[in-house]
């Protein structure tokens, strides 16, 4: 029940997990050349507005910009500032994923400066979209997926606006050094690379070389000094400190102690884990069985935190291959140790490409908020029908050998695990393990994992039971009241579309 | 007087510097898919020869290895051994450059494995390639050069074959871990981008990740391992002395007092020097002039040698930028000091990006076979018509801010400037200082630098009178006796050929 059509461009439906595969080529942009570059490397431009215009600022076009400053961000909006300004209407806003920051960008959905939204929303933007008042559909994609589209050709970006703490004047950019680090700037690198131009802004304009170059100044247009980029302060994401809630302790320890029991955590393993109070819990119990048993993980990826950073630092961990990077002190890890290294869309999470690491993480520890009793995941919407995240790394990180998904038996007195999820982001066969606080339910398909736990004394139940212990304290859940109206279409990480949104109705 | 056609396949003539502008796209390989590549990333496979199945090889196809081990390597013939054993015939060679250890791939050249070699060959191979012996026609391309010919899909590769010193079974590699090191493997970054099927090869395969990785696993198709991959101690290029002719020191110290005097050594300045005894010794000189001034090189780009490395160590230098690692010092240093840092001809040299790095260094210091009265220069070919050296990074460097051949005025009796070069590989108006043993000419089109020279007491003459005074002293040079047979085209960095080579006629 997909639509073959998006916006008026062909869409194909989700064909199962490894079935669809691409027949084409990468998408190949216009082959540039020396001789229309200033030869002695500085394409400093007087403003940011001069550098969108001469990128060619025009109706129509596809704007990009990125999150790593998170809800620090100040680029976006000025970009759109400056559109407005122009008078300029009806852009496609392709970011990495939008947060409440961008609340200021309503207005220019309101009035069709912004056509439409294809990425991640957070907050007010998803709730805007989701009671059915966007102009087209947005399009939802993980972070693999939209490095997917770009490359494939999915998503041709016109101009890529990306923000960096420290660049020089040729173009070469990182966000580790300078007064506003964001950390990695990996969910940048597809647009440098495809955009038909790309605009790098900074706050802090260095000689060349900028080292490092996480961006390369070979795929920049134009370079332009800002006041300000982005608040580092605001790259903090989720809760900073461990959960203290009685139910989240117990669904990380239990999960912690799944992982000790059925040899997950074993000398030179890996994982990966999210930023939430419950994932930051786990990490800490992860720690101490490490400790006990003289374990040493190869590696972790990130987003990076103070506590995986404490892990590096301790020698728990020899690698950090770090995607995004959460506060401060990931920062200055990935600045200063040799063994934090940034990775990318591309490396990391790419299914067009020839493998990526997701597969090669021994476990990932992932959230959801809604499973149904096979087993398939819900990321994006809430059970009122309410399109409120983003799929980030979630979709990507499935391929992980074992996937974990440590959640509260209810929510606000709506049970999690339900007959059937209101948006299917992730199928049930690539999702291992449910932990709850009353029980943990392992799918049938992993009769591995289900011999290992035998006579282990966990609270091993069927994902049926859980449902009905949830139903019996919730009640049935009611279902959200929709529309016909698509708002958003979610996609798979080959580019399928594997399920829609449909517009909320309110009363 | 250059072909139109090269083997079949169209070609563009020389149109002047800046002049030609491609109006294509970018090569764009076949997309992949990770539902063709292992789950858990594990790309291994048996031996070599496998991987070269697997990955297709018959007749015809276009085979490119890398110099990173120069005359130290051992994976091209391992390769060629192969392709013979299996019978297969007509394979394009396409090595980044070729060296005496390679004279082994005579016999196949002779007995139609290999059809002919499109890349910088050294020594044996370019001999018999003079003589008209080739089955088809070289092309000699710089390393920016071969990047864009990558690129843009003028050379599609079949199999890439990079070998490493350390790798990890899902492909990524460096060559700065492990005991078969060669610093950096920039040259091998085109290929692993665009090549069709990627093998790599080690002798030191580590679990994932591979750090650092400066070839990325998901352009990889299979991994493989060997007993030994390359002799590091091979890796040395050139004189690894300060040159002791007295004529040789003189032209190092001229050149060295002219940066000075011309105030090209200023305070944030930065040079790049090629690895020969002269070259050395500028470098010497440069460093006295530095610490006797108290001037700091903002970044030297490498050809990496300990003499570098130490400028780098002494804080003379700020940055190293390195292209191809000459020394095992240049190595450690790579490896091990975050202010030297691999580039690739991607960053440093390729026209058809958005800028490179080479418009961006004040000076730069090149070789040359012969110059003509125009500053044509020529360093391909020795007078005697021989094709004995490849173009390498030397056409790039030619963007440079100014660019200055210190040379003998002859060698071995045969004047290096004269009327007309052998073969043209470099347009005078990108060269403006020759400096021999007997004087110094500065091209006219640089005013400034003449101006700058007044009264300076450098022996400045004009390039006609050092012409004159070399042959009053050897006579004029004979032509070579050449046939009609064209041997080889010299591709500009745009690619287009800039000149041919033809056969030599031997008695």
């Amino acid at each position: 029940m997909v639509p073959t059509e998006i916006n008026g461009n062909p869409a194909i439906p989700f064909q199962g997990v490894g079935k669809y595969i691409p027949e084409g080529n990468r998408y190949a942009p216009k082959t540039a050349s020396s001789a229309n570059f200033p030869l002695d490397g500085n394409k400093q431009v007087a403003s940011l507005k001069k550098a969108l215009q001469l990128a060619g600022l025009k109706d129509g076009l596809t704007i990009s910009t990125h999150h790593h400053f998170r809800d620090g961000d100040l680029l976006a909006n000025m970009v759109f500032d400056i559109v407005k300004e122009l008078g300029v209407k009806n852009i496609r806003w392709f970011p990495s994923a939008a947060f409440p920051c961008h609340t200021h960008l309503l207005k220019y959905l309101e009035d069709g400066t912004i056509s439409h939204i294809e990425g991640s929303m957070n907050g007010p933007l998803g709730r805007y979209c989701s009671e059915g008042k966007m102009g087209k559909m947005a399009v939802l994609r993980s972070h693999g997926g939209r490095y997917q589209a770009i490359q494939d050709g999915e998503v041709k970006i016109d101009i890529a606006v990306i923000g960096a703490a420290t660049a020089d004047s040729f173009g070469n950019a990182n966000g580790v050094n300078g007064h506003s680090v964001s950390g990695g700037l990996g969910f940048a690198l597809a647009d440098s690379e495809y955009a038909a131009k790309v605009i790098v802004v900074t706050d802090n304009m260095v000689p060349f070389p900028c080292i490092p170059w996480q961006i390369q100044g070979n795929h920049v247009d134009y370079t332009v000094v800002v006041d300000k980029v982005g608040i580092p302060e605001k790259i903090v994401s989720g809760t900073t400190a461990i959960t203290k809630s009685p139910d989240r302790l117990l669904i990380a320890e239990l999960t912690a102690k799944f992982c000790e029991l059925t040899g997950i955590i074993r000398e030179g393993f890996s994982f990966q884990a999210g930023a939430g109070g419950t994932a930051l819990s786990i990490g800490i119990y992860f720690a101490e069985i490490m400790r006990r048993k003289g374990i040493k993980a190869r590696f972790a990826r990130g987003g990076s935190n103070k506590y995986l950073v404490e892990m590096l630092e301790e020698g728990l961990i020899e690698y950090i291959l770090d995607g995004q990077t959460f506060d401060l002190d990931g920062v200055r890890s990935l600045r200063d140790n040799p063994h934090h290294v940034s990775s990318s869309p591309f490396t990391s999470y790419n299914y067009h490409g020839k493998g990526n690491f997701a597969g090669m993480v021994d476990v990932v520890i992932l959230g959801a908020t809604e499973v149904d009793v096979n087993f398939n995941a819900n990321v994006v919407t809430h059970s009122d029908g309410y399109l409120l995240h983003g799929i980030g790394g979630w979709q990507n990180c499935l391929f992980s050998k074992t996937v974990i998904l440590p959640i509260p038996l209810f929510r606000d007195r709506f049970p999690v695990i339900m007959d059937e999820v209101t948006t299917l982001c992730g199928p049930g066969e690539l999702i291992d393990v449910i932990v709850t606080e009353r029980g943990i339910a392992i799918n049938p398909l992993r009769k591995d994992l289900i011999e290992k736990v035998k006579g282990s004394g966990l609270p091993i139940k069927t994902i049926q039971d859980l449902k009905d212990e949830a139903e019996r304290i919730c009640g049935k859940p009611e279902k959200p009241r929709l529309g016909e109206k698509i708002v958003a279409a979610i996609k798979w990480v080959d580019g399928t579309v594997i399920d829609v949104v449909r517009e909320v109705l309110i009363d």
